[in-house]
């Protein structure tokens, strides 16, 4: 295909990334011509391979080689608790904690009223067909500690309501690291309110 | 090529984006899996086209489709008038204000102590050539008003002390738009002393 202006054509391209506006897309595409053309092969080549391997979970909805993902396929995760998440990058910071050892449910998003986002957007009746079919114990709600996340976990909690099954949401408190100083007043009242015998 | 992980694959490529970390990798690149494979295609096509048809004018360092560019080439550009620049963005932004008819010189960086550039990684022994082959009359230097950019300018202006060509700096003062509560002092203090008779 013979392009008219390559550059523009990378950058408009470049643009379409997540918080990507001209100024980085311009950044970005004057680096991939300073790039070595080998180099600049291998990134093609990346997105293409990402492309032909890479689905989605038909159980949890993560991205894996294989469906089911190796997660939902591995007879040591124990398969009554599901995390559920928003996407799979959130399932991926669980997993480098190595502190869970259930299996995951990955909803895609979160109710955003103001994005236009519903929960007919998300798999929260996937979600309902996972616990129906027996076996699921507890959801453990990990969606993120924001008005978003909130309202999508709430809404679930009620969608789950009548359901044989616990449902639990993490615990809100001061991040390790952190500086007493400096967090949020709702931040402090859920780490006094959570607090735990020493 | 088969692949461990797709996904790590292309997150440590993107990371080479400048200004690409971890996260936004893992944002870009799950965004990708999730593109239609379509549009996933003519990202890593564009890659492709763009190092395949772009090279680098070989007066003025420009990127362009041609060699010489298409600025280089033009007989209407005033070819008595050089404006110096950092690099291929800075002469995107001064070829959209339609200002200069003049053509450019590409340094390809500004030296910066700091970060190991010096003098000799920039085209300025190129913009000397250029100078002594004939016909420039004024050198307008329009690097960054930054310590480097400064730094740059005043080397560039001895480097050509002797020649016979004037060597000039773009103004310093307020921009269009700004608010002078916010600026720096080094800005307030230019836009005084640059003042213009209305």
């Amino acid at each position: 295909m013979a392009r008219e202006d390559p550059i523009r054509d990378l950058i408009d391209m470049l643009k379409r990334l997540p918080g990507v506006g001209e100024k980085s897309a311009q950044r970005f595409a004057y680096f991939i011509i300073a790039m070595a053309a080998r180099d600049a092969r291998e990134m093609a080549q990346a997105i293409l391979d990402v492309k032909d391997t890479i689905r989605v979970c038909s159980q949890c909805f993560n991205f894996a080689k294989t469906d089911p993902c190796p997660i939902c396929s591995d007879p040591r995760r124990d398969r009554s608790v599901v995390c559920v998440l928003e996407d799979p990058r959130d399932l991926a910071a669980l997993e480098k904690s190595g502190s869970f050892k259930g299996i995951y449910h990955i909803l895609g998003g979160l109710i955003s009223p103001l994005s236009g986002v519903g929960p007919d957007d998300l798999k929260i009746d996937e979600l309902k067909e996972r616990i129906t079919a027996g076996g699921v114990r507890e959801i453990i709600i990990a969606t993120n500690p924001t008005k978003e996340g909130e309202l999508t976990a709430h809404y679930i909690q009620e969608r789950l309501s009548g359901m044989e099954v616990r449902v639990t949401r993490i615990a809100q408190g001061v991040p390790a690291g952190g500086d007493i100083e400096y967090f949020d007043s709702q931040t402090l009242t859920a780490a006094l309110k959570n607090r735990q015998e020493l």
